[in-house]
């Protein structure tokens, strides 16, 4: 498996210029494979763990009440150590444009952004959990190569229903406006069918089975079209689980299936580990 | 692929006449290849949705007040376009009534219906929203044939999967009868288990894991009958999912495996590692 | 596919004897291929349908403080006419005590008899709903062997995946009564977690992501492991779902697979359709 | 397939020795394919079951009040049991240390500590249903391989899709943090999004779909933001059923594939068509 395009964008190891200390920080930094950038990226990983709930915390009206101020504190502390590491990150590299517009460098940034933004709109605060999406690193630090892989499998599934998923979508979408509308016809609005969007968001609520109770049908005709709907839900939500188990199991298939063909009787099937052809007996030249 | 049923029907592109002005509107109204023909549909499109949001602000209680004599008058501009657009539609083509009798051609006559029947009976603007099913043009805009394989193929496992989702399905709603009765009986009616058929609707909000919560029982046998359907709706729904992925999984390699042809008896299937007709015996040249 | 064993165990038509009303009797009552047959199925259908109705209607107050009588009467009306098809089909068949004692024998014998426990007990009025189970008839009418053929086919699967789903639920059991005893002991009898029978039935509730609302967590630490239910949930639905996709992939490839070997090169892999080997073009004796 | 490894570690009949009422206790209370083993363990099986139910009875106030004295006698009645059954298993296996420390020796032993735990703690009563888990022991009495075989199976499976399903679960929760962050910063703490924890919470609940109703969205851009995630959490559930169905289908595909091995080399995992030994070009026999 090649490396994943994310990481060949960023400057790779700096061997032939003079620069010591920029190898050095590069190789902790961007490092995985080292002891040093193992340990840079475990105790980055804890850092962002401890700002996100940092920020959690202070949203709870009786912590921010009693620690608000050593809350604070903490979040700026955290903010100041991730704006020095996005220095550090873009001192490390070559050529620190090409990183400063890389998928992880613009969410570097954005662990730093908010907290300045908390100047000019205060109520920007909750904002700063968006760090939690620089946790994906941790994929980097657990056995990176293999879980790409893994990853890429299900990516690559997903694509290829793509677009029998943006089919159903469609459908399940036009079926909602519908169903919202004939229920708000026929329900009463004291039931909570106030108006179409709000019966579109019943039937969407109904349909995905997680019946919140907020709006319920009270009168015969709606309970009977409702558990329509429910039926109706509970069938098709097997038509994605379908798509997504046929496709998986093709691309896990496909994986295991790369075969070779013997040269001497020109049977193939062969696996791509035989030594000998297993039609005739023949050799097969040694696999590079 | 051949081009789907309801297209052909639609009259062809008319180049033998001397209407040129038929010729062009045909082009421009039904025509998705070139770009008069795509502005048309996506502007159509814009208008269908900007319809149908005008239909739902509308059935807001504070939005009616407000704007309600606005949004009045643009449910009729919307309807005299969508009536001029199918008055167009019926000139546009060759055979108007092989038109207006196809599936698009009663759709397109449903938005612009309702709103006459508004005069009639004003209760019925909210039917107006049925103008989204207009909404599944957009595959045409898309790349049309694609989706239509997407579409299908999905149309084929389902339809091959026809008899067991009814064998399943027969079974669930003699399940729900029956424990909906079981409830009845066992239940107070304080707790909302009033009747048999609210008591089925009951019974088919719990098996379909929806869990309204405005029905649920109190009593210990109740609650423990209860957590029996939970779980056996959780376990069943197994079923349908089983059974359509299943059928997927069949037809998409059905679709993969491409067989050969025999060029002496013209009999097909034979499958790519063949070397001999399965039919006449005769040799197949060589595989490339 | 050999003929059900229910049907089997029915007396077959019995053209030796004298007794002609018999076998006419036996031709509406028990065929399915002759129109009179099949006209007296229909009807059959309806009646139960009513009658279930009508026990249905008879619990709704409303109705019943309107139109118990009526009801009422009905209700005796269609028991006198299951009883009378009961004698019919008893003497329409050679052999009664075989039929009196096979499935749908006892199930006709259960649409009569509630009715006259509710001389004893009238509060076992609800119990004829229990009629609706004669509504499996209905595969009858239908293509009946191939409906039987896809009824078997998930029978096959889920008989396969017997342990696996035994396994899968005596684990899941074990899970709720440790979960739900672990809520008893975390969250305050105020939520409504008053006894652990209650705090399981709340488990089972969360797990299969039924969620009424009636009993839910209010403390933090509470919401912290019900959490942990629903995402444990929500993941381990996919365990029976992909045991019985699985089988049924696997019964349904089974009843594709069934190929034949060649007796001159012992190549196998032949479809049983095939006449000549596709291995080395010797002709196969044909098929029987 | 091997006897299971919790089997093995404990000490295996001791026939060597002199010691023939250890050699009769072991058969009785470790054995399970003799008659007196079987009754055995079919006897604690009922006994653990009536010391659940038990502890669960005394957690309902109406029970606790009336039965309260007996309950607590039955329970210190059990915990007496099982420290003699515990006592017994020690002295029946030739290494008692080697079996106190086994899965199911610890298992055994956390039957009886909560009891002894009450004296200090009393709160910790509900702590006894721990032990449900020795209801595991029921796979004993059945059938113990096969069922073990299914168990296998289904652990193969579960440990193959462990990463794809690590890597979707972290993406979850990355989802579910921004997710519950945005509907605190959109909704007012009226409708109980109080702060970002209890938003994640809500966020779990909707998109695991389990929906209690507790907090539910009011303004219409907290719905339309819930509507999105309820519809994405019904699109994703497809992933991990995917995931676990094409793994299930893969591993039970591998154990119906029998490989044969060859007599030469021995290597194994030759396919039952080859001819020739695909690691040394050896030839076969003709297969029968």
């Amino acid at each position: 498996m090649p490396s994943p395009p994310v990481l060949r964008t960023i400057e790779t190891f700096d061997a032939s210029r003079k620069h010591h200390w920029r190898n050095r920080l590069y190789t902790v930094i961007f490092g995985t494979d080292t002891p040093a950038g193992k340990r840079f990226d475990i105790a980055l990983l804890c850092v962002i763990v401890a700002s996100v709930v940092t920020v959690m915390l202070e949203s709870v009206y009786e912590i921010r009440v009693n620690w608000g101020d050593q809350l604070h504190a903490l979040e700026w502390g955290f903010t100041a150590l991730f704006a020095v590491e996005y220095v550090l990150r873009l001192l490390a590299v070559r050529r620190p444009v090409r990183y400063a517009t890389s998928f992880f460098g613009l969410i570097d940034l954005m662990a730093v952004l908010p907290t300045l933004l908390v100047f000019v709109v205060p109520a920007a605060a909750p904002l700063m959990t968006i760090r939690i999406i620089r946790m994906l690193r941790v994929f980097r630090i657990l056995k990176l190569v293999s879980f790409l892989k893994e990853a890429q499998q299900l990516v690559v599934a997903l694509r290829a229903s793509r677009r029998k998923i943006l089919v159903f979508l469609t459908s399940v979408l036009t079926l909602v406006v519908i169903l919202g509308t004939l229920m708000y016809i026929i329900e009463d609005s004291a039931s909570g069918f106030t108006s179409i969007p709000r019966s579109i968001y019943w039937a969407i609520v109904t349909l995905t089975t997680v019946g919140y109770g907020d709006i319920a049908p009270s009168s015969a005709i709606g309970q009977t079209v409702a558990a329509f709907i429910m039926i109706l839900g509970y069938s098709i939500i097997a038509v994605p689980t379908g798509i997504v188990s046929s496709e998986l199991t093709k691309v896990s298939n496909q994986a295991q299936a790369s075969f070779r063909t013997c040269s001497v009787c020109m049977s193939g099937q062969h696996e791509q580990s035989a030594r000998f052809c297993k039609d005739c007996g023949s050799a097969f030249e040694s696999v590079k």
